[in-house]
């Protein structure tokens, strides 16, 4: 009955956000983050590409302050007293550098989604602009937002699984499974905007950086196998990938959007000497354990047996489920405490964890890895690069 | 990929709340709940009935008015030009009544939480003081608020299951197994606050209430065996109960607090003459849909086979699970079409659909029948008193 | 990876069949029970009480000895120098009784299907007839064979749940949704056949069995409220049962077979002071187990965490599942240790466990019960009787 | 309640054994599986290769013939009159090829447990001497009996499915872990008994063969990282594969015996243009198929929705759950069938289906690529060697 997050303390964090206009998928969803734990108040945004959709959208939400492009965004709301504190980028991937860069040297803190950009090139510079700015760098990769992913993480590191050597993660939709035309597959699948990853780098980043997240393990290298199944698709629609860790433990990695029956089927598995876990996205407040030579738990979401990393995630009793958007929302209060210390000159709690742009880096080079592998018939290739 | 919900159009409702200061478990809810579609703002509370709590739990929430008592608040909001427009009521059930005839005679909706009232002639009274209000009043009776409930209602209501023989619906918890003591445990355990019943007020009303509303069908009378299993419990902690409905339907509901493993285990299976469906809550994106005859099938939130009811009440994609917090949300975002039509003068969408005042009598009345069942020896009585 | 059943040792037991003709569904059944585990060979039968079918069954089988009725049957074998030791009894309801006695005054051990008869007074009869023969009688509730199942009553005589407060077992099935016309329907359906009881004489009598068998409690009284929903059906095919426990348990019981989508869906929970068990036909190698306040076990069919007696009851190690016919299977096995044990002048081994003509005395009561309770509106009756 | 098993009819074909004596955990699966569709008596058996121990064994099971060696069975069995027609070998892999060239070059039918040899190059020796014999040779590739996987296969080459593209295959165990000493691991850790391959062997060959089955694609080539983690071992314990298929189809593949929680976790999901299909051994009555834009739906043995492939594999109806001796038994049933017509001179319906020499020699080739690739970096190797 206990629960973690404590409600708003204190002022809103004045947000802005850079896409999510009328039709986007991830923009309401970022917004409805934003308001669970009532840490944010939405008061701008350029919401699309396009002016006069950007107005529209903005009017619709009744933002107080609609611009018609993010860096004249950035620019005014750097100068205003109260300007935005920070930016929530959730445009297709290949704004993402462009966007992110103006906000940061300004220092306006970004939270963007992922993947961080559509290409390593990109990726490496935005590195550069982060470190460059005071400003902070969060991204939703929300997976980890999840109690029982952090759960998960917690018993790891306590080292409950012994050594580990087994890693499987897979991360299946089916959407994509015939040739779409609508608005969230046609960028997904147009390697000028997506990158030259499509399922790789649509979830397959999720899948790869959940793995990273729960385990602690660092990737060394891989050997991908990728297709594209669906006639003209110039993405890859599902993803074959072999990993090895640093330290012994193999991989695999299966995603793929065309796989019918899945919907959102984002699950992982880890191995070690001393036990299992098992934890599966569709049913995300149930976590699975198994020491060896004993029956298998099941630890639930603020339940019997479940520690503090996951409560502090948590904001209802155990059997009442938290899904994705509390997920989400997870990543931004994390972001909050960590924007309300850097207001303050303080830092955030320890245990204030989320996704930075160093984990958005592995991600595009994990993509990049999976093409040149697959393109050399499944070579090993670093993703040290 | 179509969701229903739109967001937040037009400035939001102002609403006050009555109850819900630091530790309590449910007023959190329907704070979070109330933001999740950006339809309310919190302005103003009496959030504990000791002055003390209340001053610094409406501190610790950053609420512009903060009062003492309700009284005073529903009398001072009532005068102030931009003074809330409806309050929420989550206080321990025997104050129920005297907080909502404070604020409906002043014209301020009403959304409180179940059950209705800690006794019946409280309730009957209640229900002529909204009658004689022209405000709104709305029960967070939240279960009827997940899309697949609506789905499940949907469904029997177009005939898909053909006409209904047969209801099971249950609601099992386990925290009440021992003698707690803590706050939540203590006053759902005192008569004078919780009412006469226990398990059947706290929980047997939602099971109850859920069984109606997907039906469809009224439960005309009903024998009942309760227990109070913990050594010195003053209402009982589970029941047993055999229920026959208007038009030959049979049903049995079992709820308890005293199942170990269980920890919010609401769950209804329906069957008709064509087919049966089941849903449970602890996996609400879920519903089973049996035609008879054919494999069963697992319709999903927004996924393949689900209609529109439940298209209204989604956020989300397929595969990305709503969970409890959602569907209260989504009690309230219907309370906010209502109350946005009766502001403008207008009909709400006749999509919109909450529980009603009616409705919690009606969950009065099962507590109270219960009772007396019990105490005549499962004796069948009527739930028209 | 250690399994309890040992394979034949010695010489197979003769066994005859009563019943069980080609299209009957449980003869089948019988016999592949009675071969797996090597201790049976069936040597004579009365396969159907229409002569033809008799003679054309038990040639199908290539039976050596094939009679035309039971009680020629009984007659010969016992007369025979190597005749059968036991026989299996699988015919309609209503035949239990008199080819049981037959076969029991000549000493020959009695393998007799469920619910032991169609009558009460049938029943009260057999039991003597019982009880004035040496011969052993088994009767087969088949569903305590199912190694999960002991494992249950294991842990439940062990104290593990402590006092037990609630009792829920419940039996679905679909099959009998319409007005079906298969033999199977036919004669389960029909009152001078199956008895007074439909669903409750069918299913129920299996659910009330396995209730007493896992919680080791006497069922004092029960207040019964039963259907007939299908137009023109004589006997019930759904009923609601409250039931009352000696020493203050309560437990509720639904049987039916007009509800689409369950096949064959036996469920018991059982809950005490200390914790909760659940156990699914449709799933038998598996067992819930939850200690209050700890995280819920899964324990497997000779698994980690299963013990003795469901190690007895096991072929093949955890994970390769075994189902119906060797749960059935399990009965057979524990008639033939009896049976040897009888044969050698010894008693069985202490851990054998086969339900009684008691236990069969006990279903009928419960049939008689539930008629006879529904007939008062559900008032409470004994099941002394 | 149509089951499609014929009882014996007529009279059993006389078996022998080799291996499978006390403690062994196969043989006894073999015997029962021999027996559940009483085709086969089992008559003879050189169930060790420790003599005392042959013999030991022999008598415990009542063996009316018992041999030292299988030769020596081999050599006598074929003189007498009614000598046995068929043989079981259950023996460690290395015994495998020299016991069955034994049987098949004096016409005695094989039934062989797999792997079919521990050697590639003794693989192909036995595939020269089956083709040399006029008797009939099976594998017991037992996962293939199972309804539920006819059903997928019928699924599939009905074109349900559309072109296929994706196959994961999984097959996970746990019992290796840590370093066992008992029998069972023993040899099938030992290279010089089990062969190059550890899991890849024992189990990585019925995952493989499972998929082969149902999808009907050809593997052309694999790349594959094992791995054998645990200190001392000789074996893989542990395979990660991708996979090939003839027509553009690609597969992942992963068998484990170091991955805790898993008891006997065989898994197969294949995905096409037009729809999916999941199957889980452990719960092996269920099969999930998904049309593409259509809901989830569970088909059951023997349920709705299920085919001639399945109801011919079934004894009872759905809900009845039948398991992995049944499945097993399925594959000694298309043997006897088989059997029989040859005996008569015929062909057997052309429904019979087994796993062949060919098979096997697949999965032995399985196992060699997999080693290969490995020991090459994961290169791929060709499936045709």
């Amino acid at each position: 009955m206990v629960t973690g997050r404590n409600e708003n303390i204190g002022r809103r964090i004045r947000l802005g956000m850079v896409g999510g206009g009328n039709d986007a998928f991830i923009g309401g969803v970022h917004r409805i983050a934003s308001r669970i734990d009532d840490k944010f108040e939405l008061v701008a945004g350029a919401l699309s590409a396009t002016p006069e959709k950007a107005q529209a959208s903005g009017e619709a939400l009744g933002l107080p302050r609609i611009y018609d492009d993010f860096k004249q965004m950035a620019i005014r709301e750097a100068r205003l007293k109260n300007g935005i504190e920070a930016v929530s980028i959730v445009t297709p991937n290949h704004v993402h550098y462009a966007a992110a860069r103006e906000f940061l040297k300004r220092g306006i803190h970004v939270i963007c989604d992922k993947p961080l950009t559509s290409t390593l090139a990109d990726a490496k510079k935005l590195v550069k602009a982060a470190e460059a700015s005071d400003a902070l760098f969060i991204l939703t990769h929300n997976y980890t937002g999840y109690p029982m992913v952090r759960q998960a993480k917690e018993m790891v590191d306590a080292g409950e699984l012994g050594a580990l050597r087994v890693v499987q993660v897979e991360y299946a939709q089916d959407w994509l499974t015939q040739d779409e035309t609508f608005k969230q597959a046609e960028w997904r699948t147009d390697p000028s905007r997506t990158g030259a990853g499509g399922s790789t780098g649509d979830i397959g980043t999720h899948a790869f950086n959940l793995a990273s997240f729960v385990t602690g393990l660092t990737a060394e290298s891989l050997a991908a196998d990728i297709q594209a199944f669906v006639p003209g698709r110039q993405v890859d629609d599902n993803a074959h990938v072999m990993l090895r860790y640093a330290g012994g433990a193999r991989g695999m990695l299966w995603c793929s959007q065309v796989a019918p029956g899945n919907e959102n089927a984002l699950k992982l598995r880890v191995y070690g000497e001393k036990g299992g876990l098992e934890w599966e996205q569709e049913n995300p407040n149930n976590l699975w354990f198994t020491p060896f030579g004993e029956p298998k738990r099941l630890i639930t979401r603020n339940g019997a047996g479940a520690g503090a990393a996951a409560g502090r995630m948590s904001r209802v009793p155990p059997g009442h489920p938290e899904g994705y958007l509390e997920g989400f929302a997870n990543i931004y209060s994390e972001a909050a405490e960590a924007i309300i210390a850097h207001r303050d000159g303080d830092r955030p709690d320890p245990a204030v964890t989320y996704p930075t742009i160093q984990d958005g880096l592995k991600g595009v080079q994990f993509v990049a890895a999976c093409v040149e592998s697959s393109k050399r018939n499944a070579a090993w290739v670093s993703l040290d690069k």
